[in-house]
């Protein structure tokens, strides 16, 4: 089990213990969490749930569970989790004698009954957890600890009921309403800015001079903050802002080219956003990140007009080995000539196709164009399972109302963007007067939204 | 019913409309929401609790909704929350459904059904109203819909689960652990300190010099805020540096004394506790604020030694009325024969007793002086219907863990004072070591702390 | 002697000296600063002179000089800046040896001699007084030392170039340059507020009330500050943002008047300039002041195009009163017979025209508009001793480019208004495109730039 | 000539200067500067000394100015200062005039006069570089533009005054008391971090992780800064608290070593201070930035008794060379046959004994290390050119007052540390008690304070 860095969390909750709490942490438990110690630490949450000492004395409480969690190795730590799964659940006995009370009930009785079987319903590790959100660093006390939990092994079935209960913690805590939109440049705190080169999942920061380069006057960066972790960003998102919109990560990363003034940029190109926090998965900052900063970029940068991304197709190469693996015709004759005739092999699938260095041998690249922007287009448009797009990227972009615009080839020649999508990118395209109805035609009929080149495109 | 005044609200909610919701919002509802009208919010409100545009267009409509409360009159404003109350409730036969999956699942089912149920439960008005949190102001928005709420004739029985659930979910949003405790001085903003001038519930405060006087550099005065209330105090304490514990607010609150350097005080005295927000009435900050300002001045002033309250007694001269007109001997002969000799009617009631001026009265006082003492320490200490202290304050502060350590006669000489108490006023201790004994003594058996001399005096 | 309140200065010069300091100061001097007290200060400053102990050491040592000076009584101070103008001016013999070295060097040699020339004119006091600036409340310190030398009987010759020399650091320290503009609101600091209170020198503040109603969103009111005298405004403006010009101090001053949204305004009317520091006398910081905030309106209100005063006429019932002592014909015979008619007794000079209460008695009032405001035009524009408007006000605003623009009857109905200008107001106008020539005009050739309206009452 | 980099200010000055000016400035001038602008720009500077159009208006002025010069060559810059060196110093013939008059001026009339000789040795360029100060970024400029000067050949003798002049407005703007001290850590701006990497002069620091290192919680580094220079540290100072006085720089750095927390150090190290404006040469700031450095780290660490530096020896090596060359008996017999043993060739001088990696052959840096140790304590304390000691980092700290503590042997053995002082490093000891006293000596009889060891050292 990969232990969470919590170094610093740890010195700030033991600052916050009492002196008395501080002695009797002296009688620490042992790393690895023995029998005995589980027990001991079972009753000292029980006792912090009877309340014992009023409400301010769960402060100190909370500080020493989450002391004692964070000195824990591994294997404690996953018993200690355990401790929470098994015994602090909801009581099933308590929910069905409210169920029945609740059934019985009429008038204004029933509304009681409806409140006290709201009440039966939340486990009691909840209200456990709940204490943590005003110790300092507790806020994310409770996201590692949710990390730790995912980083076990998912067979654990009796684990999932606490993930959720910590879901449902954390995803209250982090309502969108609470986080704080910040724009982030090269006048930020450099211990912020490094979590940047940490994080960035998308398109990897280099150095510290690769990272300037991304928050110069014309490549903006913003992230959500939650109050409670300051110098933390949850999600982050990088713009650039352009005359034209983008076709290649490699021209819009190289900083070589000369800054064109911000205030004349007709277009915003979203070409990053990265989750931060392992801890928050399945909580989703992304759409509210994206309505945001368009707000923002508008105000700043009036003669904007076009919103969009350039994003990778992460799914394209396996579809499109499993279709050529699949024998059907994918490929028309006349392509596959043209393939043969420039040095493919289509005998051995994708690999025979994508031979190392296809890219900058042109007359493969020239043969491959045309069939892999149609089978992309068609990858994206028409591979629907359960009714909604394979690709994970096109799900949330068109989920949010975008529309997809164009495929660029050659858009990204970096290894991992040939691997995975040969080299394709895509723009989805922000439109704020069609994003509500295609949102709205996405969700209830899964209808995409494209640009007519798209459907040229997949039409073949 | 009371309007509650909202201009600020109404421009920043306008503020955050899209041209076409304000198009929208050109055909406006009437002042008094007539029939068509509720129809029409009616809609609006079941648009967007199905999410119609996607997640990020309900803030545009919760806007809108809250712009047009905003605009209504009294009638209007009971017409729209009889209709949250009635048509956006819990689906009672969507529960009683998830009920009986809930009862016959098993095994991982069960966790599934417990979570369906959960949801079930919650009423979507609970959902409608979350979504004002990232609204400028709508934080505010909702506190101020419950004050209206709580406005509004309590005999009307529907809104009550309305009632019910806007308290669950302020209560939510003001977790103590998202509060922000500032200290308020004279260099706080103009803005911010004329609130304390309109809020001071305990001791009014007459003018900007009384404020400044309560400000100075031995009188403090902290307060919680909420992240997103920014300028609004949710509630606030004055504290008086003392060499000793206080026995007059006359004495404390006269500014014409030296000032004595703070930094040579031994005592703090907590001498008036506010609470600003009719509409978070039964959210409970009081005790974590004197918690958390006792650790600031302890890191502040190390000397410091003794924490007290210079608090009112609310219900004693009504209790004192009682008990004189129960007829039940509550003076000794000896008393009685005093208090007659100095002027005193008996046969009147209390009124004859603390006759106009009597405490100027040096003869009258004198007599007074022992039985008032000897009842009023009976008040506090003894009269526990249920179990608990009659006395609103005593109650608050017993349940945090003080100890009642003194009366201080004629410690409070104003007319309110006068009325209310008699002019005695109490001092509350927070000893460090004791409180956590103290609450769960007088959580769980009733146990009230009192120091040897309050003992005293009430066994008379 | 006023002695200037100086307390904080005191506490926090006193909290810099070192121990050592302090136990040296123990042997405190007499308030009224004898004979010996006056030589060892002497002998003080010699040594922080000769800079014994380095240059850090001179830090202590200043303070502790200016330490010494806030525990004097009057006739203390006066003695210790006599000490400062007698001892510590510059050394004739030294600069007379500089001069004959100056006028026989050449070559490189000469501007070492102009450099030491230079060396020996910089008075020792004025590097004694240099070293208060990195002190605590050390600027602050300096310029209250001014304001006592300003409050000595003037007829004290030696104090003069003492002066000058206070005079010379105070400029070069408050250099425009170094200021910082700031809007005051009602947000800012109460501690800053009450500043306005007290130091308003145009239109008294009567209340927080009046002061709230002068900082809403369309009146603005902005300050100069010195970084290191933060809290304290040098010099500030109250603006009102209008439809029109305004032509009554009473109407822009009356706060039951709807506010109309500064963002309509096309005017904004400067109404009110104070100083607030006697100690920075003789230097000019208004015409930098309204130029800067000239521009922070312009960037925040695009609509506003006029600029402009209403202000008063302090000099001209003097020039009038003085007019009719002198029995040349002021009034023309029919305005004669006319305010005769409506009860004036010109016999009695003016007095005897402008009878207690004029202002409302109608007839009186019509009878005295067109000479009052015809001689008042005269005095604007044609009263020029030395070349200069005899008027205070008019020679500021002239000075700084502004024109001229018209005459407000009953403008200022308050005591002071009836009494310095028979109620009289005047409107400066500042037109952008204008106020360099206008300047320019006035500068070299003593133009008055002013309305034809202006040019058309002064011909009468 | 090198172009100091001044983008950013040419963007500054341009914004604020109005749209006439910048009309003006179309017609634009050569970058070389030819005849015909450089009359333009005497006529200008003119204009601008005459004051037309008013005060304010000389703003645009000197921005148009400024601007003008950012946009020239090297040859550009180079006439224009020279421009400023003949055209616009003192005015011989108006200096004799007022010596003339101050010589015959009496009484009150001594004191004009002698006020007129003052301004009449103001050169006028200085009112034109004063009028830069409010100008956005203008103190930088003004900064640059004396850097661009020290970039001139020195042969350039009409540039020396100006040059004076320039150091003159410096100094007055740069006076310590205006700078503020802030302390830089991990979580200050990239942006001013990434100039500590710039200007670090001392010990190169060669990645942002080395940067890292040296802003951890036992490592600080504080700066000066002016209040219209935001950003731009003036000069920083690099201290490790330890348990022990540092006797070796790379151990020091060696950020492998665990952190021991600060609040057990006893002692702080000075071992790095470096300035970072070429243009402001000759203005000392070093002193001042120790003594409130050595304040902020007593107030925030009660435990650190001892303050001392870890320096190099820049001129030891030099010194040793000259010695060796100039024959006289450097080395005891005893030495020289130890030394010969050792692998040395004296003949060779210098680069004989040191020969490349003596330091870690130990048979030969053990025979060199008496030697070495006893002439460089002769170096540091009897070396005296002058009375002062030839060693500039040791003038710099002995002027302070502080005292040579020890030498410390293999101190620093990068490259440099071996070429400048064959690894030899010294620690300077600021007492708080001595260094008035040390100054006192130092200054005034040259006496240089040093421990017992140093003593001996020297002595043999």
């Amino acid at each position: 089990m990969l232990l969470t860095r919590s170094l610093r969390n740890l010195r700030s909750l033991w600052r916050d213990l009492s002196a008395q709490s501080q002695r009797r942490l002296e009688r620490r438990v042992h790393p690895d969490l023995r029998d005995g110690d589980v027990q001991r630490i079972r009753e000292e949450m029980r006792e912090s749930l009877a309340g014992r000492g009023g409400e301010v004395s769960s402060r100190s409480r909370a500080a020493r569970l989450g002391h004692t969690y964070l000195t824990l190795s591994g294997i404690g730590r996953r018993r200690f989790l355990q401790l929470l799964a098994t015994d602090f659940g909801t009581d099933r006995k308590g929910v069905m004698e409210a169920i029945r009370a609740f059934q019985m009930a009429t008038g204004a009785a029933a509304r009681d009954a409806e409140e006290r079987l709201r009440s039966a319903l939340i486990p009691p590790r909840v209200r456990l957890l709940s204490q943590f959100n005003d110790l300092p660093d507790g806020v994310k006390f409770v996201v590692d600890l949710r990390a730790d939990l995912l980083n076990l092994p998912p067979s654990d079935e009796t684990l999932k009921a606490l993930d959720r209960d910590l879901l449902g913690v954390l995803t209250s805590w982090f309502d969108v309403g609470f986080l704080e939109l910040q724009r982030i440049t090269w006048d930020s705190p450099a211990s912020l800015l490094e979590k940047l080169i940490e994080y960035e999942a998308v398109h990897e920061i280099e150095s510290w001079t690769d990272l300037r380069g991304r928050l110069g006057t014309d490549r903006h960066c913003y992230a959500f903050f939650h109050p409670h972790m300051p110098g933390e960003p949850l999600i982050f998102v990088e713009v650039a802002l352009m005359e034209q919109m983008a076709t290649s990560i490699q021209a819009l990363l190289d900083r070589s080219a000369p800054e064109s003034g911000p205030h004349q940029a007709r277009t915003a190109i979203f070409y990053s956003i990265s989750n931060t926090q392992r801890g928050l998965r399945g909580i989703s900052f992304g759409s509210f990140l994206i309505k945001r900063v368009v707000d923002d970029l508008c105000a700043s940068f009036p003669k904007l007009k076009n919103f969009a991304t350039l994003s990778p197709i992460p799914g394209y190469c396996e579809y499109l080995a499993s279709r050529i693996a699949g024998g059907n015709a994918v490929f028309t004759p006349v392509e596959q000539s043209a393939l043969a005739a420039a040095g493919a092999d289509l005998s051995q699938g994708l690999p025979g196709l994508l031979r190392p260095g296809w890219h900058t041998r042109e007359a493969l690249a020239t043969a491959l164009r045309a069939p892999l922007l149609r089978t992309c287009a068609q990858y994206l448009m028409a591979v629907k399972p359960g009714g909604r797009p394979a690709d994970r990227v096109a799900r949330f972009h068109l989920g949010n109302g975008a529309s997809i615009e164009r495929l660029n080839w050659l858009g990204d020649t970096s290894v991992g963007g040939l691997r995975q999508s040969a080299g394709i990118m895509v723009n989805y395209g922000y439109r704020q007067a069609e994003i509500e109805r295609n949102h709205e035609d996405f969700t209830t009929r899964g209808v995409i939204a494209a640009s007519p080149e798209l459907h040229r495109l997949a039409a073949g």
